[in-house]
């Protein structure tokens, strides 16, 4: 009986992206506590970026000097 | 001191079925804990159908198959 | 598609209750928005009172002064 | 490693007050924790004042009768 | 940027498992959003039986009828 | 009528240390929103070590590499 939220900022997450992470999560979730997918929700929520910190400023600050979230 | 938090589907809740849900859950805490109603809050956060993944699947793709989840 | 958090202090909540708990928000989602409750889950999360504050006070100072939630 | 979330009803937060929430928090718990920032995030979820309760009464309809959170 | 919630029943699962969750989740989150892993944190929350309900069920009341969450 | 959640590694926080970021929450809340003390509740949730995964670890591991979260 698993939920799982995935908290995410706002910076143009497609559908199709969105239907992977759930399709992930859930094969992943199956596979390793061997629940029945039936049984699990995953919930995805997105931030603003003025709405999120990260150690002391906001994302939408961090993005402005370039600073992304990137993998190098 | 209860905090309660509903996570729903935004498939057109009205403003009136929230105002039954917070009288509800209010009342029913009230009455099984005991706890004055000014120290309880309800919270409800609606995810759009992208957002909410049942069994591997985002539910707007569930309901375009005509799975609802309404009672039967 | 709901979730619903219930989150409280831990203050002697027995079995019994949490299973209304979960009973009474299961009809109550079911009832007001007409949810298949095979797709309900209610979670309940009790906090030590040293982990809840309010008004800016931990509930295990405010329970030491004799102040309660109870309903008067 | 903190994550903190705080959730407030959607009644005119600028930038510049999310920014000061995001600051202060970061700084607090690095001061009483000890903790680097760079491992400390902070989410801000508003919510519309007909998805918050208390009391048992939509926000909305509180603050139709003319009742604030203001401080006195 | 993303944080992570998995919320589980509490049913032995084993540090190994957390582990399993923890890696696969941040290598999805890194391979369908390109996210530094470095920013990525994955949270576990276990639940007693009493205290996750089910279609207005008590968890540990499943158990006993013989209902599990399993993969058939 | 705001609600915080701090959710922190379990590494020893003090009953001293809580009373201190619920006090300093609670307070920044109130200078920022202007928002009456009364109205605010502060939840603090500790995970175990082998519940927290960064970069893809277990914290667990991470300490057990000498890898802190401790200010330089």
């Amino acid at each position: 009986m698993p939920v799982v939220k995935i908290e995410v900022t706002r910076e143009g997450v497609t559908k199709e992206q969105k239907q992977a992470l759930i399709k992930g999560v859930t094969d992943l979730i199956s596979d390793v506590l061997n629940k029945n997918p039936q049984l699990t929700h995953v919930l995805i929520k997105e931030y603003d970026l003025d709405d999120w910190g990260f150690a002391g400023e906001q994302v939408s600050e961090l993005r402005a000097k370039g600073i992304t979230a990137d993998k190098k």
